[in-house]
């Protein structure tokens, strides 16, 4: 290699020849170890957004995979306890209701003793967090070991209590995404950004969905779907790269532990692809999906009403307030008995895990074809559908008995004070509500419907496919379930009719019930604002004037302590407008809260005795940063504006100004009431 | 059937039976004939959305299917000709050229004589719309007849052209949501809301691209990612409703003319399902993403510079002003003879269609594999992948050959000034990458990479799926393409290795180069808002009072004529501000343009004869109404916030007050100009 020789680098080249005589062509290898440099740098930015999503992603796919490897354990323990006691039936019994009891109280009991906040799903008050209501402690990172353990413990009790794992999965995320937020703050010394914190509570959502279920795209729209009324496709972008590392790492470690060969879907069917459907079909699926729009309705009805009920009757009401493990055995002695196998539960296949009772339903075969042909000895085992069947009732009887069954013990189930989800319980009893009509069908159509040529048998684990859409997407008000079935069965075939039927269902709940995750918002008076349904033209015509707060307690710029001392007293605002202390009240800007206690904490107190050694007595416009106003509504503003607004922009609270004047203020107490108004009129 | 007989009813039931004596059970047909009107209401709810979405897209996935029915058809004609002409080589190489040459020239000229408007793709002029500028024409009903036959005649060139339909597509149906909504309000009477335009205009995006592909699902993603920085989950909802059932009736229309048996994916493929791909085949999937976002890069670089010289080059630019078939027809002549079969085509398998392009690439089957075991001869008809086979250069010759001729082909093929889509031969021409990877490492790892165990072929179709979503998506800057290639093709076994392509694809690409439906709102200069980098911290230091207009033409409350002509005259604003007469100067409201004309139609000139039948002399505060502000920035509002409020509330001018008073206005040439400055700091 040649090394040129100019003038100007004579001198440096000189240099670094004496130094480092013996090693070759010096330029080449300064810019190579400037590349180095580049790449370290880019390796090393801890800040940068992408390498804390894939961190989180990972992150939370181990934590999921690690959860489902401790709970199959424990669920296998029980197996093994219930299989190994002999055929003595009360030891039997007393070792299928003891164990998930057990472990019930102790998720109960564990989760509430470190956190109160820690039981239910938690979707709703983080919905209410996007919005950008402060409900602090709800991400405090305390919870997420009571959240984590309760959670265990609860999927270990596997059918008898019925409950899943998304919901909690997904406030667990958000919890760990808030965490490393704040740990990332303090490492990089950037000033904490709202914006940012809540760009990556939305990718934890989708981080939460994903890693469940192994399904990133769904991950993110159904999230997005759950949670906001807006969102922005950057966040999008962030959450379908944070999913996709969670499904990914999920799926991977599946493959690690040598369960899987290779990366595939987490409820991987066989299905026949080359004629999914008939034409004609598409009819039933419709009804398919109007039946579980109804029964939706009725869930979701029931559900409210039982939450409200066990609120109100003074025995739960004081169980729940006192003693929460007491009421979480009863209930699970309830509904463990109900199950016992060899009771009521060899009606209802209660001998199957969750995951089980998900690939028994989406099973490729016709049942109602396999029963006459098999005896229950004969058949190969593994056959898990053999569980569904039962020599009196047939599989039509034990599909029913599930049905109505499930129906009001899943309601109970929700009403239990642990860390637990309610999405997968649904899931499943879509698809027996699927399952249940695609089996009728092909009862009544054992030739297909296809009229001419060879005879195509109808699918029943389609319409299984299309049931656990339909309704797990009636019930939470989403369409995007129709994907996730697609893409956690790894199968695309029925994604039509699936589409179909989940709009059907979701037109008619849509229409008549609010959530699945409303509903509690609605029930524990989360500040959360109602939608504005586009039939009410009337929310142009009502303006802010008629429903702002006329009475808002504000500062001037000559203030000082008195004045804020009094203030501070009169209301409990994060926020206190500022006005021109001369002339009319021009709003000049706003001072917070604790800027205001420090104000009053630095200066004297007009009354004071002197020795004290603060300032002394000063004003709020010289000794006190006041934040400019950005954004002012005028009275004139209609409700159908500020709604927009405040869902928009997550507004708090916001001023109204006439002409420069202070004239009120809106927040969220005064939209809702204007909304609810609109709604029922007087 | 009973009758009761109750005192109150007994005169009604009375008349009734008198009247009409002979039909039994009154009560009952009374119920009846109010459900029967009950439904008659219901089903005639014109005005009702969820109708409109479901015409809307039946509509188009009729017009669809239609055009592409006229499409085969006229190529069919073009491949009779071609082969009827026997074998002298100058006829058959006129018949190959001409034939596009001529639809071209039609083409070209028939759309451009009836509107300028319908030339390209018209998907950032949607965009820029969608952001809430006016552009009217461009949905004017008038382009939607000229667009359909130019792109039907476009279409059939076939893929000498090697041009799509997707991005005319999204256009015609935004049209012809446009035209309805108009035909709409028309009929009901409703006043015309722009909130509600802009739904369906989304909804019609949506519908748009899920009629070319017959998926519902990523049509909806994939006109949010590439049309919106925002979204509203309401919108959402009725995009998939009209997606659906564009999809739903596109497929359906197959099944109708007995082109398939059944509904099925649009480009249907049969891969194995048991064993997609091995785990450490992800590496050479990232391999593909980082390759496709590279050339992607160099793509959009290389296309945006052909845009400017075609435009800056004398000869082009005055073809292209004043005789744009003949442009057309210089070009088309060029690529129709790089294609022509005997010749160099050959090399580039080009007498496949565009359709028959992406079923070969998708082929199952290692080609590498099956060129050993079979002759030109032997092989059953119907083997797509022999097109692709050359004696002398094999499948990796003619891959890359075709790879390095359509790069400047389809570059050149963008500047012709026809309908077209551009983003199908995008998504076929990643197709090409992925197979030529897969087929090379299918080569170099003839048993798969699976170390113990069965040998598991790799499967150059997997890394196919991948690469078209990959180059697809890193040019469009979205990532559903990943999903669009599961739905198009019915195979999820690939999603995640194909997202993780797609997410390395679009990191290269979103980094160095705008995409391209960005690139030409760039290069025509359309009032787009450019968006705010999340490093760019310093948008949160600048303020609206450092960039914004000072010098804003306004009115005073008791203005007469002569203020209004002279206001008029000074600017041509869609509205004025009009400030309070007395005192300083207050911002009152707003009055719009045309109001303000009518206001000197109506009013009668100061000096003018006496003898006119006008209203006397008026003042703005009188005989106008003016509209309330409903929104002010303040001078200390963050640049960061500003942009925000414009892209969610789809702003174009906002007033900036201080304490009341009247001190400038932001619009998007303002905030435009602020953020270019932040990015190239002087």
């Amino acid at each position: 290699m040649e090394r040129p020789d100019p003038g100007g680098l004579q001198e440096v080249e000189r240099v670094l020849v004496t130094e480092k005589s013996w090693r070759p062509c010096p330029k080449a290898r300064r810019r190579l170890r400037g590349c180095l440099e580049w790449v370290k740098k880019q390796l090393f930015r801890v800040g940068e957004d992408w390498y804390f999503l894939f961190f989180l992603g990972v992150l939370m796919a181990t934590i999921s995979f690690m959860m489902d490897f401790l709970v199959s354990r424990l669920y296998q323990a029980h197996q093994w306890l219930y299989q190994e006691i002999g055929d003595i039936l009360v030891l039997k019994y007393l070792s299928w209701t003891m164990y998930p009891m057990a472990l019930a109280a102790f998720s109960s009991g564990f989760s509430q003793s470190i956190t109160p906040h820690s039981g239910g799903s938690g979707i709703g008050e983080l919905k209410t967090i996007l919005t950008g209501v402060v409900l602090e402690d709800y991400l405090a990172i305390h919870n997420f070991g009571a959240k984590v353990v309760g959670l265990t413990c609860t999927l270990a009790c596997g059918s008898t209590l019925f409950l899943g794992k998304v919901g909690p999965f997904v406030h667990l995320s958000a919890m760990a995404a808030a965490y490393l937020g704040k740990m990332r703050t303090s490492v990089t010394g950037e000033y904490e950004n709202k914006f940012k914190q809540n760009e990556m509570l939305v990718a934890a959502q989708a981080v939460g969905v994903a890693t469940v279920f192994g399904a990133p795209i769904s991950g993110v729209l159904f999230s997005i779907e759950v949670m906001s009324s807006h969102f922005a496709v950057r966040d999008y972008w962030r959450g379908f790269f944070a999913a996709t590392c969670g499904a990914f790492m999920f799926r991977l470690l599946t493959v690690f532990s040598s369960e899987q060969e290779t990366i595939v879907a987490v409820f991987k069917s066989d299905f026949k692809l080359d004629f999914p459907f008939d034409l004609l079909e598409t009819f039933f699926f419709l009804i398919l999906g109007a039946i579980c729009g109804l029964v939706g309705c009725a869930y979701l009805f029931c559900q409210r009403w039982m939450m409200v009920a066990v609120k109100e009757n003074w025995l739960t009401a004081k169980l729940l307030a006192t003693d929460k493990p007491i009421y979480t055995v009863l209930a699970v002695l309830l509904l463990a008995s109900i199950t016992f196998p060899p009771g009521l539960g060899q009606l209802m296949a209660s001998r199957l895990t969750m995951k089980e009772y998900l690939t028994s339903l989406f099973d490729n075969r016709t049942w109602g074809a396999l029963v006459p042909n098999s005896s229950w000895v004969g058949d190969p085992p593994g056959g898990l559908w053999q569980e569904w069947f039962h020599p009196s009732a047939t599989i039509f009887g034990t599909l029913a008995f599930f049905l109505v069954m499930k129906f009001w013990m899943l309601i109970l189930a929700t009403t239990l004070p642990l860390p637990a989800g309610y999405f997968m319980p649904i899931f499943i009893y879509g698809a027996a509500i699927g399952r249940l009509l695609g089996e009728t069908v092909a009862f009544l159509f054992p030739r297909g419907l296809h009229t001419g040529g060879t005879p195509r048998p109808i699918l029943p684990a389609g319409y299984a496919l299309a049931g656990a859409a339909a309704f797990s997407g009636s019930v939470t008000h989403a369409v995007s379930t129709a994907l996730l079935v697609c893409e956690a069965t790894g199968h695309l075939g029925h994604v039509l009719p699936t589409v179909l039927a989940v709009l059907v269902a979701n037109a008619i709940t849509q229409k008549h019930q609010p959530s699945f995750y409303d509903g509690p918002i609605i029930v524990k008076k989360l500040p959360y604002l109602p939608p504005i349904r586009s039939r009410h033209m009337a929310s142009y015509q009502v303006v802010v004037e008629e429903f702002m707060e006329r009475q808002v307690v504000a500062l001037a710029k000559g203030d000082g302590f008195e004045e804020v001392l009094v203030a501070l007293d009169a209301s409990a605002d994060a926020e206190y407008p500022v006005l021109e202390s001369t002339g009319p009240p021009m709003l000049v800007g706003t001072i917070s809260r604790t800027q205001l206690v420090a104000f009053l904490q630095s200066h004297k107190h007009p009354q004071a005795p002197p020795e004290e050694k603060l300032a002394t007595t000063g004003t709020l416009g010289d000794n006190c940063t006041i934040e400019p106003i950005m954004l002012q509504l005028s009275p004139w503003t209609s409700l159908h504006q500020a709604h927009h607004l405040f869902e928009l922009l997550k507004l708090q609270r916001i001023f109204v100004t006439r002409f420069g004047e202070l004239v009120g203020a809106v927040s969220r107490v005064e939209l809702r009431r204007a909304i609810e108004e609109l709604t029922n009129p007087k």
